[in-house]
């Protein structure tokens, strides 16, 4: 017999087109959009719903943790990046340059920046804050009793890019961004710990996103830093996304700012920093991550709305009785509770047909769609559509119907099902598709050849290289279009030699395509 | 007897320099700071708490009215204002203008705009969102079912400033700025007012900030707008605050930028729109409504803590069993609820003199300080400090010893005292200054004469003149350093003549000085 053919929402296949996938879910749940100003988008009420329950969560981790939230400065006089240029190679200086601060008529209908308000010194928008923040350190510093001092900013910051790609690359974007300053290294190494550590669980956790954390290699740390530390995660085109770095900044920008402190023993000393951020880029991961050939699928933990309620009314005298029943269930979901927090429902009561809304919210993702109609609100019955399950064999969609009361009894289990069938799905296919069996070049060649449409990742051990012998490596991959990810904090001790220097391995690294 | 005189915390007071007095307060209670960056502050962690707060509270009601947020781009084509330019008059001019995207080398050790890489077209850091929003709405509209379109956007805005006043005046600054679609004028003054509603409502509620509402004069209104209402408090110096505002903008900008829908006559038709905001400039409300000569006051509902616990530390072996107690103590108050959240408490455990720290909390306006000593913990007992009760008449500070149970049976109900003595202590002040018996230009310029330090607000009948007549009226004013703030939409009719056109009077205005 043949199998029904699934027709799905979307027209276009993650495994035809992956990047063509990606903009068609991004359109079709209402995330996001181009916004006519270049590399700028504007982020729609579900994405920015995902990301403001993002917020939400880390944000109480982070004050959990001790760290304050502060607002530093948009702009950024030109000669803090000076003193930072100076310090540090591969400064990165595609930024936004504010030059002048008035407009006057051209005389030819438009307007044009006034000469007349040139400014002394150019002013940047803000790529990252370290030099604003080590100014305003250096200011609150005094002493040892000063220490640790822990600030975090929720802020937009602006990178010019040549390329861009919603969420993943644009030239604004949003994020947290977290400073810190420590007496020593030690302290400030825990604290790089910490917040790396927050993220994996972040990830994994209200995300169902599984991630592989630890060092990255020399020639990916951030400008200035001793140490950065990221979590990976594989998208399902087989590619690592960075959702996150922490780094450890030794005394790089203490030096530049001048943060000193009296230690205990009355002597000058410089303060060691951290900085640490995760941005909306985290939602290009959820994405790629969970989205399947309908649309996007969100874990419940981050969703804006857990359950929509879908009254399929009938413009006819019968609608009253069928929207009270389903503003009573409403009522009593909102009175359950599920990941320690209110369940969050939707009683959708617009115009349009039941069928046209449930499949907008299959794309948008929504867990769990209840649909119900006027002999469901009779029979005291509710039909329920999870977004994991969405298709029955007969490729038909997968509606259970149910007693209400079960329903409501249920309805917190079945968000947690949700959020771990995505978390299992997703670690699943990772797991699948790290390869530990490619231990030389060639075989690093053949496993991300041109036939292998979506490779995963190699995980191989390698002999640390730096300087120069580590640019050659870094040669060696760019012309496969590799990159190394991370050394993964969990991995085996690695055997055997070197692929790259036929030196005797001592870590195992990730390799991977990446965004 | 002599009355002892009180030894007040801040070294400058209300009655002898009020700008000064201001500063002092942001500076002593930590709430923000010079960045080094022109007209640019440092919100630190205390002022941050208090927005972090207002942004709670006012986002809940933003959604229950059923306006989503979004997030659209910090810059705006230049091309846009040029539309706008040409729409409305008065158009402000002063704005951050990016040029460039690029820093190279200066040959000279600095960094300088790029030549190569100057933008063909300029982007302006946005001021406020119209145009921008315009262009969205104008692609998310199509038909009447697409309307109300209800959106909102907490963001940096930039607009440049030549002479700053932290808070109240900056050249960035955090607001959250709501931007709504409807079908016709009655729709769209309805939000209008539903806006201004919630914002009077908020500032009276959590910032116990009285306030008046109603529509500005003409002069006054937003470039474009066809009315503008406002919230307006009486800072303690007399002069007026504009807290809020809301716009109805009618047609203007949906002509600019095209925010047409076919209605259900099938016929295209303009959109009519609306947009309201408030800002960080709130928190220089709350300084100069509630502040005293000992520094802030924070309102219980909007203070990031409302009770501190300072232990007195002795560095002995009593210490142990102190902070037990103490901890003791937080952890029964932050089960207690108060205005619907939970009770936030501090434990505040730093190293340092108890009563060091205890006037840091003061002068932060914490509303609730416990002292607890050794003593204290053994009989059970606290030891409490309302900060709006502060000094006893014999100038000592005012603690109450209490049972550690009544004081817990009582925290709530304390909070919420404190919360209406702030409101009902800042209404009688305002209203004890507001002068109703003016009613001609010399009586007004008497009140407003040199020898009145901190004059209120004046509320007089006027002919409400337009155009030509209008602009005589502004000038009057202008010169003895007036302006007219609104219209009192709760005032009663007026009597007699106008004392600036004298034409009969046909409603009441309020005249002050103003921030």
């Amino acid at each position: 017999m043949n199998q029904p053919a699934i027709k799905h929402a979307l027209n276009v296949k993650r495994a035809d087109d992956f990047a063509q996938w990606y903009q068609a879910v991004i359109a079709e749940a209402e995330l996001a959009e181009e916004s006519g100003v270049r590399g700028c988008m504007v982020i729609k009420p579900w994405g920015y719903g995902i990301w403001e329950r993002i917020q939400k969560l880390m944000d109480a981790e982070i004050k959990e943790a001790g760290v304050e939230n502060c607002y530093f400065p948009l702009f950024i006089p030109l000669s803090y990046f000076t003193k930072e240029a100076e310090h540090v190679e591969g400064f990165a200086k595609e930024m936004a340059v504010v030059t002048h601060h008035r407009l006057i008529s051209d005389g030819k209908g438009g307007l044009t920046p006034d000469p007349e308000a040139k400014l002394e010194e150019p002013l940047v928008v803000r790529p990252t804050s370290e030099t604003v923040i080590g100014a305003a350190m250096s200011r609150w510093i005094q002493s040892w009793r000063d220490l640790p001092l822990l600030t975090n900013q929720w802020a937009n910051v602006v990178r010019w890019e040549m390329r861009t790609r919603m969420f993943l690359r644009t030239s604004e974007f949003l994020w947290q961004e977290g400073h810190t300053a420590h007496v020593d290294e030690a302290d400030a190494m825990k604290e790089t710990l910490r917040a790396l550590e927050m993220y994996r669980a972040f990830a994994e956790g209200p995300l169902a996103m599984p991630v592989i954390a630890g060092p990255k290699p020399e020639n990916e740390r951030f400008p200035g830093a001793v140490e950065t530390f990221s979590i990976e995660a594989m998208m399902q085109d087989g590619k690592a996304l960075q959702a996150g770095t922490s780094h450890y900044l030794g005394t790089t920008f203490a030096k530049a700012a001048g943060i000193q402190y009296q230690n205990k023993e009355g002597q000058q000393a410089l303060a060691h920093t951290t900085s640490w951020g995760v941005s909306t880029r985290l939602i290009g991961g959820v994405i790629m991550t969970h989205g399947d050939d309908d649309g996007l699928r969100v874990p419940p933990q981050v969703a804006p709305q857990q359950i929509v309620i879908l009254p399929m009314l009938r413009d006819n005298e019968g609608d009253d009785a069928l929207l009270a029943y389903c503003e009573e269930i409403r009522a009593s979901l909102v009175k359950l509770s599920v990941f320690g927090e209110r369940i969050r429902v939707l009683l959708d009561k617009r115009p349009g047909k039941a069928t046209q809304k449930r499949w907008a919210w299959v794309k948008k993702g929504m867990p769990l769609i209840l649909e119900i109609g006027g002999r469901d609100a009779e029979g005291g019955l509710v039909s329920v559509l999870r977004r994991d399950r969405l298709w029955r064999q007969d490729a038909k969609p997968n509606f259970v119907g149910q007693a209400k009361d079960d329903f409501l009894a249920s309805a917190a289990t079945e968000l947690e099902s949700i959020q771990a069938a995505l978390y299992d799905e997703a670690r699943a296919r990772r797991d699948a598709q790290i390869v530990r069996d490619v231990t030389d070049l060639e075989g690093l060649k053949g496993y991300f050849a041109e036939g292998n449409k979506y490779p995963g990742w190699v995980e191989m051990g390698w002999a640390k290289p730096t300087g120069e012998a580590l640019d050659k490596v870094v040669e060696q991959l760019k012309a496969l279009k590799l990159t190394i990810r991370n050394t993964p904090m969990d991995a085996e001790k690695p055997v055997g030699a070197c692929p790259f220097t036929g030196e005797p391995a001592v870590e195992k690294i990730l390799i991977a395509r990446s965004y």
